[in-house]
């Protein structure tokens, strides 16, 4: 225990922990999962991070950084004991909102949505946008590549990144990328860091393109009686050339769910909806694309497609979208969440294997999430805790079948903890080999949150 | 040199060459270095690569991966001697155009033109336009990160790829990524591929994210009397919120060693011309945007702003630019080309330093480029071969400005050899570490293109 009581030193008696409350306020995340740290501590500096390293690489102390703690994979929890190095109270700020370059440099610990509050009120447009965007901080975000729901037309973190500063085990700081959309001098180690879970570099310093926030924005639901019917229309949409902001879906079991709860008057009789949304700076562009999304519903099965007339109609068509996640839980007490993705025409075969899962182990396996991108949120629900191995196997099942249509165990919520068992049915040993090599390039002591993505 | 022969083996007598003419052919690439090879060789397979570098790693033979050869920092100079594996003969074909996906798979070998004649065709679009475009090679592309002039809207190559199929040194083959845009399984391998010179693995599989291809396009031209004011409005247009295509720019030099060669009426007094392209699916899009930057270059002291009317007036406006670089030649014997990079709201102060530099010297250098992303091809051009080391020190000061205003050394054209002497002014020694770590972890006895970017 001395040895860590020593990090006192570094950070002062008033940002050190180690009481049974506040180990067991930083000992689970979004999983629910629990892992007591041995103390929590805020750094209040770069240079207190840098000694704060140094010393625990030289003692072989684990050190687990945090955010809000709101990942869904444990990616977060000191899960072989340590150091919670919690960015949330002095790395908060942004620093700069550079409105010349369409740019902005924030602290790790920065909130996404106060991000996107502070860059919109300049007229300028941070699109990743993940579910947890309230309280999710940007560095956590970087950290497991966070997507969203915007993701179909923008893109996600990754493609907004252009420079990190970073702590290395060894205390020194590294910086990687420039202000610049170009860049080849080096290797990309920005790259490398963006979905390293934490693994590599403790994060102090974010740099993230922006672009001009979109004037105009319109939303559109689509009816259709099958989830394939409504699979097939994604893909053929999105191929067809027009690119909405979102391309969302909740299958029968969801709209069910969300109606029981809400009654709003879903169609409860429909294989599933499509809640997409289009943006622009002009009036044609928006009419253009709704034409466009329309025809190509209505050819693959579209039974009734309603644009909204105005923010409120919006509001209602996104309702269901956002309150699938919480409503589902009428289905079980225990909730297996998994972000799987393919490429998005093996989604018809995706949905159809899924629901075969779903009655071979005798779960209801309610779907939603964004199609636009691939990227399905299946649910395996367990009503009894006592079928809760045979709902591990269902999830296992699952993500053979994303890998064996070229898809991922994670499209937005990474490896972490929970996932770790299932990385060998996306990696062959050589692959692993050189995630573990990578890894020891940068954290030769194994210092850094260890034990996270199977290495 | 039975040591190469054995080669032989693996690729058959009719890919192993070690005569005279053929290391000759080998030998150089766009910088006009030459290093002569010890053999080259044209490997048939990804198994044959396979074994070519358990091979050279278990026997510490350098390999030279080589695509086109038109890279301009040395990149595929075999400047320690060592095998060039070349690329071009077998590894040159489209594997894939999946439309339902807009995906496209190709070897590394493939022609970037010819990658975008052929998705083109399909009604995809392939952005990533180097000025090498009709002869550099997609693996070239990727290993250099290859930006061009459509980066201001589209981005670059790392932009577009979505997965790499690579071997390395010990001979094991990997994945990396997938044909989905969110992937968040496992550290960004393919993100530390892309800008790695050929260094850390040999690419064998390249998978690329396509866009639709937008229906209309249109050009204009701004003439500016001073090169601050064109600056001024390059960064100030792309901050008012509009997107073009490209917003390219030619300095006063430019202009007169175009006209002095083509005799074709350009304002051979102006300060600057930026040119500048615009795209989308609808009239009102273009004229839109169009507006915008009329006002924009207006508003910062645009002389003359010209439309074209059509394809042959556009191609007119295109000239300049596309003839720039040939063009300069009149000012020297030898063209120290460099690509420094700069946030774009830091370009008016990078020309006025340039232009000192110029004076100090008493060096023409002429500059033209990508203003639109802040990338600016100066050149300086020594008439007596005699200045040449004169000639490096001016381009050591021109390194040192852009990395003051948080530019880069090198915006698209790499490292290679021919910046490595620089990378100390960009770089910490930490930094300089972790790169040699990440080598390690990939390459460790250092076979893979040895020597280059200053590791």
């Amino acid at each position: 225990m001395g040895a860590y009581k020593k990090l006192k030193d570094f950070v002062g008696e008033e940002n050190y922990y180690d009481d049974e409350a506040h180990l067991q306020a930083y000992c689970y995340d979004a999983t629910r999962e629990r892992y007591i740290p041995d103390c929590v501590i805020f750094p209040k500096n770069e240079d207190e991070i840098c000694k704060i390293l140094k010393y625990c690489n030289e003692n072989r102390i684990a050190i687990i950084p945090r955010g809000a703690g709101s990942g869904f994979t444990g990616g977060a929890l000191p899960s072989n004991g340590g150091v919670i190095l919690a960015m949330e109270r002095y790395f908060n700020n942004i620093l700069e909102i550079d409105k010349k370059n369409m740019i902005v440099r924030v602290q790790p610990g920065v909130v996404n949505k106060h991000l996107q509050d502070a860059v919109e009120k300049e007229g300028l447009f941070y699109p990743p946008d993940p579910a947890s965007q309230e309280y999710s901080t940007i560095g956590g975000n970087v950290s497991e590549n966070a997507g969203g729901m915007r993701a179909a037309k923008y893109g996600i973190t990754k493609d907004y990144v252009m420079a990190i500063r970073a702590v290395l085990p060894n205390g020194e700081i590294i910086r990687a990328g420039k202000k610049t959309i170009k860049d080849v001098a080096g290797y990309n180690i920005a790259g490398i860091l963006i979905a390293s879970e934490g693994t590599l570099a403790v994060i102090t310093e974010i740099t993230l393109k922006l672009i001009a926030k979109p004037k105009l924005k319109k939303s559109a639901m689509g009816i259709f009686a099958t989830i394939e019917d409504a699979m097939n229309a994604v893909y053929k949409t999105m191929a067809s050339g027009v690119t909405p902001v979102a391309m969302e879906f909740l299958d029968n079991l969801s709209i069910r769910a969300v109606e029981s709860k809400f009654n709003k008057g879903l169609p409860i009789n429909a294989g599933a909806i499509l809640i997409t949304e289009v943006d622009g700076n002009l009036n044609e562009e928006i009419m253009y694309q709704l034409d466009q999304i329309e025809q190509k519903f209505k050819e693959n099965g579209c039974i009734e497609f309603h644009i909204a007339k105005d923010d409120k109609e919006a509001e209602d068509i996104w309702f269901a979208r956002r309150n699938a996640s919480q409503s589902i839980n009428i289905y079980g007490k225990k909730k297996l969440n998994e972000d799987i993705t393919v490429p998005r025409s093996k989604l018809p075969e995706l949905l159809k294997k899924i629901d075969e899962i779903g009655k071979k182990y005798g779960f209801k396996i309610p779907c939603f999430g964004h199609t636009g991108d691939g990227n399905v949120h299946t649910n395996v629900m367990v009503e009894d805790l006592k079928d809760i191995d045979k709902g591990y196997e269902a999830i296992e099942e699952i993500f053979k079948i994303a890998v064996a249509l070229e898809g991922t165990l994670s499209g937005e919520h990474g490896i972490g903890l929970s996932k770790a068992p299932f990385m060998h049915l996306a990696f062959t040993q050589a692959e692993m080999e050189l995630f573990r090599s990578l890894k020891k390039a940068f954290d030769p002591n194994n210092i850094l949150n260890p034990g996270k993505m199977g290495l």
